[in-house]
């Protein structure tokens, strides 16, 4: 069931980026898909974003030598001069190298940040080597560059560009922002180290776009007692445009879907379940905040997310006041026999659930899915159904029916640490 | 040495397509750089080639579900329409299924050719596999088709497809033609399973072009006895223009070129080495022809290429004349302590030899090439100098080094089978 859910919203819906018509497309797919899987008060909760619309992308390396570079712009650039500019590169090997460039000393240029990012089981990586993409354009702008362009915060060898979003806070100038493949960035830096004057064309026409829909889905498995707080399970329903979001995120629509209503066939839990479809969780976790705003009146016992691929799961993580330690317990010896391990590290949800956690202290657990593979492939049009294995991703169903049989069924408070 | 060659001729140069300006500044930047490393009578020998302009190319697909596919024209293509066409899919799960499709059945349709090809360490996918790329157009024309697209006939799961010469023959007729990504060819599978019609919408704008200028650029070293027939050893110097030339054959150059020079360091051998970076092999091996013609009054003594990526040699195939057996084992012998072993396949050289091998009955020796990878990045945007193991291609720098210095030696005559 997993894998129909993911395999039929990559064919029938695919790329459906927050705020545009194949995200409200997904949405109708969502509750019809939900509804004939026996779920209960399924509803879409609207709200309008702050958006992006991407245009048409080129780059081309002028000079010392001509090469077409493979671009892609990263969400909230704003668009290049109509034709495009052509201006000479500066060549930064980190983002902290370009933090201590002079003021003023870009004026006029291109920014190239380099950044490599290797893989890591964890995708620990991600945090450090991804602010080059989230702060580096907003930083060559404060120097006067004209334009940014970042080695992909990813981890293959693909001429295809990871794009995500970049963020120019307030009171800091917007400009075109872009990511190059990995043998692009490979090629600037070879030709940086010669000293060769490096000069770059590029056409960058997506735009940021206010006012654009969006919404969240949610659907309920009510619970025996329907007054105890339900569990909260989410994924996020939007993708990005350039592949068809099989692993980021219909993998995690399809997990947690499944193990919801595989939770059910031991008997009706005691909680009610409920899964959250978020809404343009990629371009500023709106759906998340949404969410949490909607339901702040409601209580919640639990919050989970799965939001990170599709490979397996080797990893428990938890974050559960001191009184329900004999409740981790429980969590834990129901998967150590699938060989997950226990981590040390304060669960923390992700994206979409972490507002409501915030205004609830809400407890936590985070099935840690092995992310050795997934920066190849984050962002990238190389997102696509092939590349979840259908062994790795019934494990994951596994492993969340496992936890939810277990937190559904507690008849006892559940909360979160206090501090 | 050989990565230099192969590091700067991608970085320098680049994509450099048959009869384009690149392969041109290709052959002046070859020149200069056989002169730098020492080789004599170092030549280009223009030739005119029927070529290829690549212009825009995109594929939508319209029904049932709308996805923009990853495509790129195949050599030889003719562009659509101005405005590109919109028509229906017919899908046929290999070659053979369309070839038995009735006369007329595609008139007005678009011929979609599934044809999923493995990872051999031979490479022997190639052979039929691609045959829906050489093939596949002509025979969908034939039954009425208006354009036809394939699988890419590649063994990756990325976004960027493999593009490729295809035939028109004589008496046929030339449609456009395109591939796509592997993910792309997948979701088409899926859809034409559930027999739902599909649309597609296509713009194919690359066109074939007459009388575009080529050439061979050949160097020699020159052996202690010039009245001997020299040893041929060759590559490629043009590349596909979707990406750098770096397994295709850039690495090839980098390999003959320096196994040709590290046989001088025990000595000057007896024979003469001559390295032929050819042409516009890509696109119809002309270079190759036209070497075969400008040298037909020279004898030559053995030819070999370097055609197939920078992973280890593995194997070696020979095509000795009978009175040549010794030569033989001294060649496997030279090879056997780096674990290669002598096949037992006659070894045949490759598209840029193989005209001279068969005017002169040539001996030949065929150093195999790990191709397991090698079609990952087949005629792909993802073939960049970071997909070149160092150490590899030092490996086959090795072992060509260890065949030259026998073969370069060898004072007797020197021919290849007589059949």
């Amino acid at each position: 069931m997993a894998w129909d859910i993911v395999a039929d919203l990559t064919t029938e819906i695919g790329a459906r980026l927050a705020g545009s018509p194949r995200e409200a497309a997904a949405r109708d797919w969502a509750v019809a898909r939900l509804t004939l899987l026996g779920f209960k008060n399924v509803q879409v909760e609207p709200f309008t974003i702050s958006g992006f619309v991407r245009g048409a992308e080129t780059a081309k390396l002028t000079g010392p030598y001509p090469h077409n570079l493979h671009i892609t712009a990263l969400g909230n650039s704003v668009p290049t001069p109509k034709g495009g500019l052509t201006a000479e590169v500066v060549y930064f090997v980190s983002l902290d190298a370009l933090k201590v460039a002079p003021a003023g000393s870009l004026t006029g240029k291109v920014a190239f940040i380099d950044n490599q990012m290797l893989p890591n089981q964890d995708g620990s990586g991600y945090g450090p080597y991804g602010n080059a993409r989230r702060q580096g354009p907003a930083v060559a702008a404060s120097k006067g560059a004209v334009t940014a362009v970042i080695r992909s915060a990813g981890t293959d060898h693909n001429r295809d560009p990871h794009t995500g979003g970049t963020n120019f806070p307030a009171g800091s100038k917007a400009i075109p922002a872009g990511a190059v493949s990995a043998p692009d960035a490979d090629l600037i830096a070879r030709i940086a180290a010669t000293g060769k004057p490096m000069t770059i064309n590029l056409v960058l026409e997506s735009h940021p776009q206010a006012n654009m829909p969006s919404g969240n889905v949610i659907a309920d498995l009510p619970g025996r007692d329907p007054s105890l707080p339900p569990i909260l399970v989410a994924c996020h329903l939007d993708s990005w445009d350039l592949g068809t979001g099989a692993i980021d995120d219909g993998a995690g629509c399809a997990i947690v879907t499944a193990a919801a209503l595989r939770a059910q066939q031991g008997g009706q839990p005691l909680r009610t379940i409920r899964v959250l479809w978020a809404g343009s969780e990629e371009l500023g976790g709106f759906g998340g905040i949404a969410y949490a705003k909607a339901h702040a009146g409601e209580p919640h016992a639990l919050a989970m997310e799965s939001d990170f691929g599709a490979d397996r799961v080797w990893r428990v993580d938890l974050n559960l006041a001191a009184a329900n330690k004999p409740l981790g317990a429980k969590v834990s010896a129901a998967l150590a026999p699938m060989g997950i391990v226990t981590g040390t590290t304060k669960a923390g949800g992700g994206t979409d659930v972490e507002p409501i956690i915030a205004a609830q202290k809400l407890a936590v657990v985070d099935l840690q899915q092995d992310g050795t593979r997934y920066f190849d492939l984050h962002h990238t049009p190389d997102d696509t159904l092939d590349k979840i294995d259908p062994a790795q991703l019934e494990q994951n169903v596994a492993a969340w029916t496992a936890v939810l049989n277990v937190v559904a069924n507690e008849p006892g408070a559940i909360a979160g640490q206090s501090d």
